[in-house]
């Protein structure tokens, strides 16, 4: 059977833009860890491993089903201990726990200013049926004023990402002389807004940028392969 | 001869705020090092160690000058390799950056919306003739109209901890299972709001006070018996 992995997709199987699908199939790669996917739509959740979670990713090796992200990160460390690291030690896990927080409170709420609308219009017309008024409940308005584009936030997640910025100044990847899951969290943030508009608005000296072009090349450049959404 | 610590001081030498010295004070006790405090004034910085810094903390250890708290603190290591680390590793160092920056970034720029009056106010006659009109050319206006106060800032300093928060709800450090540099960063921060204010609005059963209580107490309750200043 080997490993299932759920990852979430638009109308088009093959647009896969969740952050946090992201951060796993990346970890997948990371540990070497040959697997099949299932895209998965957002309403196709519940059906998923007997309703196992309420969210992707979900991974299941051999019937050992584990959804989260972070806690796919910790079981493939777990079970493939000589494959590379995810993270390197407790403290690793801990500073994961923070950036998790971190890009969580101050990116993805960039991210979905720049974008929310334009992900509705990727999904399949069952999921836009539940996409809408769970969002919209979330904002406390409609998708149309949440989403205020891509350049005029791209000041803000410049500025967000200045903790990255300053530690790429002097470390090759967050994880320091290696990618680590430190890296995925963040790469995952930018995955989920180049998947859905195309590239991400960082200028090319930008120290992020690199980074970013070191992530896409990562694990047979299986990111930068990755399909981009067409514009509606 | 042995460790100097050059440690910035009020008008009561006895006091002592800088965020950045609570980081070096901590990291000295951690690595279990006996040092010589030198209560430092502002003015007083480009006269020690042959104007080796602009900034404080500096030691000097045995004559090697060592500015900045972060380099100190990775001197320390390399210095003490037996002692307990302040980072377990390299991708430690990396996510020690990212919190320095975050810190600088999210908890600093709160912490002077609240306090940057008192802090001029604790500091003697010829430090505050540099201070003010130095921070507020960087703030462009008065140190009265910067500082808001501390509970008009209190809602948004527990936001920006959220980080914090969300790593304690399942390590007891931020460096996981034992105190580490990545605790001396937030924890001087909020050393500096403690010292000026006497307190951190931090309801009791938040993780963060469980956090810095514990912290207080690290080191024989170095920080916990440091002085705060008397309300002017």
């Amino acid at each position: 059977m080997g490993v299932i992995f759920y990852d979430l997709c638009g109308r088009d199987p093959n647009v896969r833009f969740s952050p946090y699908c992201w951060r796993a199939r990346m970890a997948l790669a990371h540990k070497g860890v040959r697997f099949e996917t299932k895209p998965t739509a957002f309403t196709a959740i519940p059906g998923i491993e007997s309703g196992a979670s309420k969210t992707v990713p979900v991974i299941s090796d051999n019937g050992r089903v584990v959804p989260d992200s972070f806690d796919i990160a910790l079981y493939l460390d777990e079970t493939h201990p000589a494959a590379p690291p995810l993270f390197s030690d407790k403290a690793a896990i801990a500073a994961g726990r923070f950036l998790e927080s971190w890009a969580f409170q101050n990116v993805h709420s960039i991210v979905t200013r720049m974008v929310v609308k334009d992900i509705h219009d990727v999904l399949g017309e069952t999921d836009q049926r539940y996409f809408r008024p769970s969002r919209e409940a979330r904002f406390g308005r409609p998708l149309e004023e949440h989403q205020t584009g891509v350049d005029a936030n791209a000041e803000a997640l410049r500025t967000a990402l200045e903790p990255v910025r300053k530690t790429l100044a002097r470390h090759e990847w967050l994880g320091g002389d290696a990618p680590r899951f430190a890296d995925y969290i963040p790469f995952g943030a930018l995955m989920w807004l180049r998947t859905i508009a195309g590239s991400v608005p960082l200028a090319p000296d930008d120290p992020v940028s690199g980074w970013f072009e070191r992530c896409l090349d990562l694990h047979g450049g299986a990111a930068r392969q990755a399909p981009v959404a067409k514009a509606a």
